[in-house]
């Protein structure tokens, strides 16, 4: 039986061999809810890149779109801040075009698992789509938590304990201690997951109106639930 | 108000600016609880050191104790294995005698933390004199947990909870997702500490009879509650 570990930090990651496993990139406020967004809403592919200035590069030399984020708040000089609300605006159409986010928490963790034989982007809205993919690869399953500048991040977290319980009949998910708290806490958040994430300092800290919409639109499970961003080459594209 | 923290592994130190802190070291299974009980059975000092080879040479140097395993069985040539019942045997009393003992991931811990203000050694054992001298110091507390092998492990996760639970009154124990996480697992786990971290497979491990004598041992609360070691110069003494 294959095994679901989640490492709460790409700071971590050294400490783990992916080769041969799958690696799901996770930052739920917001990088991975927004790029599941995107890629439903029929985006073609998505460029992560860490800063402002290769976001603005990459969107020159691509032609695409591109979304960014300083201080909460949509950069000077791009198409989009780093809500997913950008890509549901029936007034500009995101369908067809390819975007690049820029996402430092998200970008780290996912450059540190290249190792990975596949990788993908998890959040609860694509939680089914994660799990199935893992169903059917049957390969080990890690869990890369983005985190916050490399600290442990309660949603992340909630988030693998979320996918835990889904694989818990097709993956070994009792060896691993990461696993097992994960577990334990998405199981006694999931009844209020909103009001239990709320006490999180990082979550508190979203607390304009915009960001409060965001966040409950992150929580909400499997409405991408066959939408699975996978990385191809330099880029992640639907599955 | 102070804040707690808890760094879930020595590898995410780097991380912390631990000047001007206090840092509890902890590694419950054993290394933190068998120090705890050595300076509680009335040994002098400790010195922790990584390798068996440090140990022994400790050990010829000072004319002290020695504890060491390895596969957890008491190493050739040392005095004690890594067992708290080793300090309790009537038959070969440790009161007055000095210690030089072998922990790989708890001197990784206390070595790592060395820019703290002070650092002392915490338990279960002796939960309560940690909490007594974090109340006095009023400065920012930052619990390490040994891990196993640089990865989270619950029961000193569980510990940092069990901290948190106590300071709660006197520090900021919200503002950090890690303290958070570690609150609920506690309350969590609480009312049957035993049944809880058994799940773990780091403590099913554990699984010979002395181990699991050692285990109900070192998740005692407060048998130790006046012992705290604190580091000083090059060892670890009774406050």
């Amino acid at each position: 039986m294959p095994k679901l570990d989640i490492c709460f930090s790409p700071e971590l990651l050294p400490l783990y061999d992916l080769r041969g496993q799958v690696a799901v990139i996770v930052d739920i406020l917001r990088a991975s809810s927004t790029i599941v967004t995107a890629l439903g809403e029929g985006v073609t592919h998505v460029f992560p890149v860490a800063s402002l200035e290769e976001c603005t590069a990459y969107g020159l030399q691509h032609g695409c779109l591109t979304a960014a984020e300083r201080d909460g708040i949509q950069a000077a000089g791009v198409d989009l801040g780093n809500s997913p609300f950008g890509f549901l605006d029936a007034a500009r159409p995101v369908r067809g075009r390819a975007l690049t986010i820029s996402t430092t928490n998200g970008t780290t963790a996912l450059r540190r698992s290249l190792a990975a034989a596949e990788i993908v982007v998890g959040a609860f809205l694509n939680l089914e789509a994660v799990a199935d993919f893992a169903r059917h690869q049957q390969r080990d399953v890690l869990v890369v938590c983005a985190g916050w500048k490399g600290q442990f991040c309660l949603e992340d977290t909630v988030f693998g304990g979320a996918l835990a319980e889904r694989l818990a009949e097709d993956f070994d998910v009792r060896s691993s201690d990461a696993t097992l708290a994960a577990l334990h806490l998405w199981q006694q958040g999931k009844a209020d997951l909103s009001a239990y994430l709320l006490q999180s300092s990082h979550v508190r800290r979203l607390n304009s109106l915009e960001a409060s919409q965001d966040f409950e639109f992150c929580l909400q499970m499997d409405t991408y639930a066959s939408v699975l961003p996978i990385w191809r080459d330099d880029r992640l594209v639907r599955n």
